[in-house]
């Protein structure tokens, strides 16, 4: 069986016009389907029409996952699903989330035109707000439907207007009726662009994906002194500023150290910020991501031990604050076998890739066996932005390889 | 002969009543006499009143500097200059400019109760716009009194809100009649504060500056490629704020290889400044000062070949624009050795000190052998803030000195 990259791309182009807008900068064209906005509504409905007519049964639970199922030649057996969203960041591309859930469907249309009825059913789903930017958490359809978090939290966020997630997803039709407990799947798959530069960088057509990154974010206030730069000798000095970048090329050493680690600083507000002022104080954030629990916390410790340093050296105070802590999650090895020899089969290069980015399939991992694969991305993998771009055979690619996948767990 | 602390300490307590303000968040009584507004005119006002109380005969200039003379017993010989300013930054404290004019008056008012009559006339000067907050150029008066500007560069400058200079000195009724021209005297001298914690931190009753820091801004910009901080290996990146990190931490090492340097990076504004992205831009600006020209001029030409190294490193852009560039001045050594002299014989203490900030006296430094006596602050030499504070004994040490000094050159 093949599936039709073109009718794939097509799909992702229909999918895209609803909520697009044009960037009055660049000139391009983006897309706004902020979760539970009405964009996203006709994002969903449209998509929600595809499946319908795909002959699929559609069912819709209580935080507006939706998902549509195939039945298989065995209906009791577990289903293998595939998935992943169709809300979007404000200033988003046609790929994120879209690429997963269009092309689970583009699986079952290829699997229906060849006559394949498979042994286990089939489910292509997609989540609500996986991206988070609106009610404060990502992954948020994923996380009650696999129980992390509950209907009631999530059901009660508040947007930065005031309004209540529950509320919204009745406005727009998609509060459904079943519940939100998943029962476990045989297995889960999801395609995703990369949003990173690594596969392309390689050249590489496809990214088996290992696991997804533990993340720490803290934020540090230093508090110096702040001074005149012209009549304060440099023995007298506080300099919070100093403090900051000692600390920044520390996190940089610390990933030539530390397997699989990465750091940024990405934000630095020093005060007053003048020319002829040494900094008093800094508010500055540290992000660090390993897929390795143990050299993530190994990290946090060393960074924790080096701030004492920074105290004694440039006579500052440091304040950390853990603002963010998520895990490292692995996905299923049994899976990534199966990618790996499906490209295999098709000829298609592959490398094995840790996920920077947080996405649904992290949560089904909890569940069930688990496994991601990555599309690689033009313009160094820019992503959460109109410039976002995977070519029609990267696209094409990706969901060939999961209908092999799907195929053959589906036999299971 | 001594003059009176007391006395001086009211003074400056008298002048500091005027364009007085209460600070809302600590309380504290701070002064704005922002360059040729309402209460600078008034603090004038007040000054002069002084002088004419004093018997001295007052002359105001094209630029509104003002010069008291009290005849010497040798009328035609060029007299020893007093001077400083009376304006203020619209934060200040009563201290900075004041005690210099102030201490030039208490020092006639001292030698007229004595019936002490100087051989030379002495001048008791203060001059226009010191601060340089409000039209952009510090040392505006001294400037066009010392040939550095012209006239119509000065009163043409605009403030914030479009205001001609010139126009705003007729307003506030300093336009004097005399050209700006000085005739040079025979000295200048100026007591200042040290705006700097140095003499405090040492122990030290005064100061005897040897000159005033050549002074070398850039405005740095750095271009790097914004990425995710989860999904961008590190050899990937192109982080600015890395970049920026590395420059401040070279600044501060040269500091230590070049004598008398100092360096400071006082603002870095990376974009967009999130915990997740690196960032791929960063404005950020750099402070150098030295004594030397030949030791400034080493400081920025090993920072323009770090700059480029620090491009191949990190795979950034870096572009430095000079926003400011003032040489060093150097005061005379004949002067230094009288007010050592002069202060041994008081039995105060007292360092050789360079100025950070600049002075009246660097101006007046190309027409005449000039000295500045520095006084030691409180609170770390904190300056341009309603904490600044000298007490009445480190206010009198200085204008003890001062009399001294002004006494044996007006018998030269």
């Amino acid at each position: 069986m093949q599936i039709d990259p073109e009718r794939l791309y097509q799909e992702l182009a229909r999918l895209g016009e609803i909520g697009a807008y044009t960037d009055d900068r660049t000139g391009l064209r983006g897309v706004n389907r902020l979760a539970l906005t009405e964009a996203d509504g006709a994002g969903r409905r449209h998509v929600v029409q595809s499946m319908l007519d795909l002959g699929l049964g559609v069912r819709i639970d209580k935080i507006g996952n939706v998902y549509a199922r195939q039945e298989g030649r065995e209906p009791g057996l577990a289903p293998v699903m595939i998935g992943s969203h169709v809300d979007s960041v404000p200033t988003a591309g046609r790929f994120d989330g879209c690429l997963g859930v269009l092309g689970g469907l583009e699986v079952l249309r290829t699997m229906a035109e060849a006559g394949h009825r498979p042994r286990r059913p089939i489910v292509v789903a997609f989540f609500t707000d996986e991206e988070g930017c609106r009610f404060g958490t990502d992954m948020l359809g994923s996380a009650v439907a696999t129980g992390r978090l509950s209907l009631e939290q999530a059901t009660g966020l508040l947007d930065a207007e005031g309004n209540r997630m529950g509320e919204e997803l009745q406005r727009i039709g998609f509060e459904g009726e079943h519940p939100v407990e998943l029962d476990p799947p045989y297995a889960y798959l999801e395609v995703h662009i990369e949003q990173g530069p690594v596969l392309r960088a390689h050249g590489v057509d496809l990214g088996i994906v290992t696991g997804v990154q533990g993340i720490s974010w803290q934020e540090l206030t230093i508090l110096g002194r702040s001074a005149h730069a012209g009549t304060t000798p440099m023995e007298l000095r506080r300099d919070a500023g100093l403090a900051a970048a000692r600390i920044n090329l520390f996190l940089h050493e610390l990933t030539a150290r530390i397997p699989g680690a990465r750091a940024t600083m990405g934000a630095i507000r020093p005060e007053p910020g003048l020319v002829n002022i040494v900094p008093g104080r800094v508010v500055c954030t540290v992000d660090l991501r390993n897929p390795d629990e143990a050299l993530l916390a190994q990290a946090e410790a060393e960074l924790a031990a080096f701030l004492v340093q920074v105290e004694t050296l440039d006579g500052v105070q440091i304040e950390a604050r853990q603002t963010a802590r998520t895990p490292p999650v692995a996905f299923d090895p049994a899976i990534q076998a199966r990618i790996e020899a499906a490209a295999k089969g098709l000829q298609l290069s592959t490398e094995r890739i840790i996920s920077g980015a947080g996405h649904d399939a992290q949560e089904l991992a909890r569940l069930c066996p688990t496994g991601m694969i990555f599309v690689p991305g033009e313009h160094e993998g820019i992503s959460h932005n109109p410039r976002e771009l995977s070519t029609m055979t990267q696209c094409g690619d990706g969901v060939q390889v999961l209908l092999r996948v799907v195929t053959e767990l589906a036999e299971a």
